[in-house]
């Protein structure tokens, strides 16, 4: 299944620097070694320069990951370079925040720039 | 309808920097896209000047939103923008968190200068 | 997809009325109206009889929901059914609370007998 | 502005009782004597006969409170009222948890039959 | 000074038993013995039969006991001795919890009839 | 050392039923074995007679336990003895929690009648 | 390794029923089939007869399960078994509530007669 | 009525630099211009340099507010100006955060030097 | 009665910075005006040097307190004062937080070097 | 018994500095002293360079310590070594907090480099 395209919509504001974060405590993801699902939180902050995430096409985004065999580590990279790609932020962070497996449990967070 | 006017008073001390914070969890406004509400907390963090915010001309000002159209990014600015123009403050911090929408869940945050 | 089996082993204490609860966070299935996923918390109470249920066929008869799309009433009333035809218990209680759409929380609960 | 049609669907487990709860936190209405916005979570607990509540439709019907003057006894009754009416339910209790004014909250439960 | 007056208003439901739930977290009286402040929530519950109480003249009445001297057992009684009177409810509970004196915390809980 | 007088006052509305509840979260004892100090909270709920208890001298006897050395049941009872005996009530529970030892925390409760 | 002997010392007041409720949130043992570590909280809730469960017998009890492979259902009723014959008690509850295993958790609760 | 001095004691470690900090749950004043209460926390963090602040006397100076109408910003920057006049501190920190009035609670932050 | 010894033990890491953290929420003494107890949490948080304070040589220290009158200023610039001699830590933080006295509650903390 | 072998898999965003955080609320060892089992809840966050930590490696690793004796200083300083010497990270904190004994709570918390 092809990736849903990221949308974008002017930011109203680029003379400021201002802060927007999302949190979605619905990411669900497969377990590339036992095909078993994976659940967590992602939270992205950011400081957007001329272009805005479009919520909508980021929940579908973030939907498209729900039968994909892959590690934290890697989504959360993979989220952090998609959405750089789409908005060109001026910064941006996001946070994985994973459901224990084994009485573990794992978070990841990545940095933009 | 035409704003209600943001009233002020005196800042009796202004020989010094102090912070007032102000929290209003009963915000409202409506989706310009699909015209349903959308709710919010709104928190506003101030350092006064010549003048403070008079807190029921706050409220007003606020309630005024209830049957506006307007995205969570440009409602932010625009109530930074008027409070600064209200009062003129050293700084300021205005923060909204919007409740779910979707499994998403998302906040602005703007501050002056 | 074919429903894993439910699989389930002899209760040693069948002269004895206990209780066996379950709490599964991490269920989720699809929305038969609009093909997005929905989310939510299982919990499974139950007095056994002479079988109690194997928890790892369980995670696995839970899991197969994923790609399923069943409204709330439907799925919670559908794993009772099929919990009470594989272990036959002296009574039970499932309930799944479900995570907010469009700023409403919904529930179920059903018992047997 | 009339009240947008209450829908059902058709109860799939008619030959069992059980129970559906909904909870709705964004509940607005305007206070009859000021004008001023009212604000509180109203959570709905019903055994279905042959009908439930479909949940978008509950959704504009709530929605449809926003800005008409009713008092909060008033409102949650008639709730009751128009949901027994609508889905002719075994049971049903709604409750209305309404935010402070001048330091003191309030709630309403009602219960049908 | 002479108390307010506790208004009433006609309750529209009559013909339902339902129950009105009041929380007033900022009562204040006086310690009788040291006159010193005491603190504390009050929490009204009731079945109305012909009369509401009016939320205003509430809030107002509870104020009056400001600084009065009056014991945590009697204060309690008192006022659901007076809004029995007001509104002759099909049952009422009220129910006090003060906050600690020398590391000691007090509730009381009265019941009508 | 020899017990502080447990005093009462006249309760004055015998003629109903009611209850009186009180938190003493700073209770301190010896170890009857090792002589190192016990914490616990303790709560004490009573509907009372012709008499009340008066909170200062309460304090004082509970803080009579500070240096005996006892165990965990039997202060729980003696408590229940002598509020009994001061106060006649027409019920009454004490219940004991203690801080947790080698990864072990208990509690008691008592009932009169 | 054989289990610690569960001492007991006589009740001092069985003339009254009362409760004596113990919390052990470090319990531990192993999976039978995997030989892997499992987690729980016990909860022993009793009515004592003529004698009670001395605090650190019972700790050494618990202990032992340490490196036993045991299965859940079974731990809990052995507990109320080797318990039950030790002291006699009126009536007794056992609650174990173990951490999560592949996003499952489960507790068992047994009771006495 | 006079303002209750504010008593001081010597600190007796003025070779180091150490945090006090106060909280009082149970502030309240008028409103100037409705009569009616407002209540609030206080919290009083200091460095001392000779003298600490007494908290009996602090108690007493800060029910003396009870009766007196007084605007939020002023009240705290009036009992951050006594007690620097009191105890002549390294340091201070006067902090209220004061219970919602109309959907709104605001907080005032006054820091010395 | 003589203060017990604190003991203390090699650190088997001088190589390294490192904190190691001590809660201790039983922490009693006497009010020297009143002679009545005063309760609070200790929190002790160090990076060793050469030597680590032993736990339970601190838990007998810290129960030494118990039937001394000392004020809270004292009681935790004293402490330090004794766990810096015997340990010679690279630094230490102590913080003592008390239970509330007349609706005041205070904390403390200290800092070496 | 030896310990396991902690895995490693290659880290694929060696490019950019990002954060991996891992919580094990089952930790448990023995006390070298008195035998008898400790507990606690370690942390572990590192920054990695060309190699990340293994989570199934890392739970057999971490289970290793079961039936060791080993002092709190000591196990928080050894994971860290070993987990250095495993993954060679950028940088990484192993923190412990370990369950209360004798009213006394200890986390030791160590940083490399």
């Amino acid at each position: 299944m092809s990736k849903p395209i990221l949308e974008t919509f002017e930011n109203a504001h680029p003379e400021r620097d201002y802060i927007i974060s999302t949190s979605i405590p619905e990411f669900t993801s497969l377990c590339p070694k036992t095909g078993r699902p994976d659940f967590g939180t992602l939270t992205i902050v950011y400081v957007p320069n001329k272009k805005c995430i479009e919520l909508k096409s980021l929940k579908f985004y973030i939907q498209s990951f729900r039968n994909q065999g892959i590690f934290y580590e890697r989504v959360v990279n993979q989220i952090l370079n998609d959405l750089v790609d789409a908005c060109q932020p001026r910064s941006m962070t996001v946070h994985g925040a994973f459901t224990p497996r084994g009485g573990i449990s794992t978070s990841v967070e990545v940095k933009y720039p």
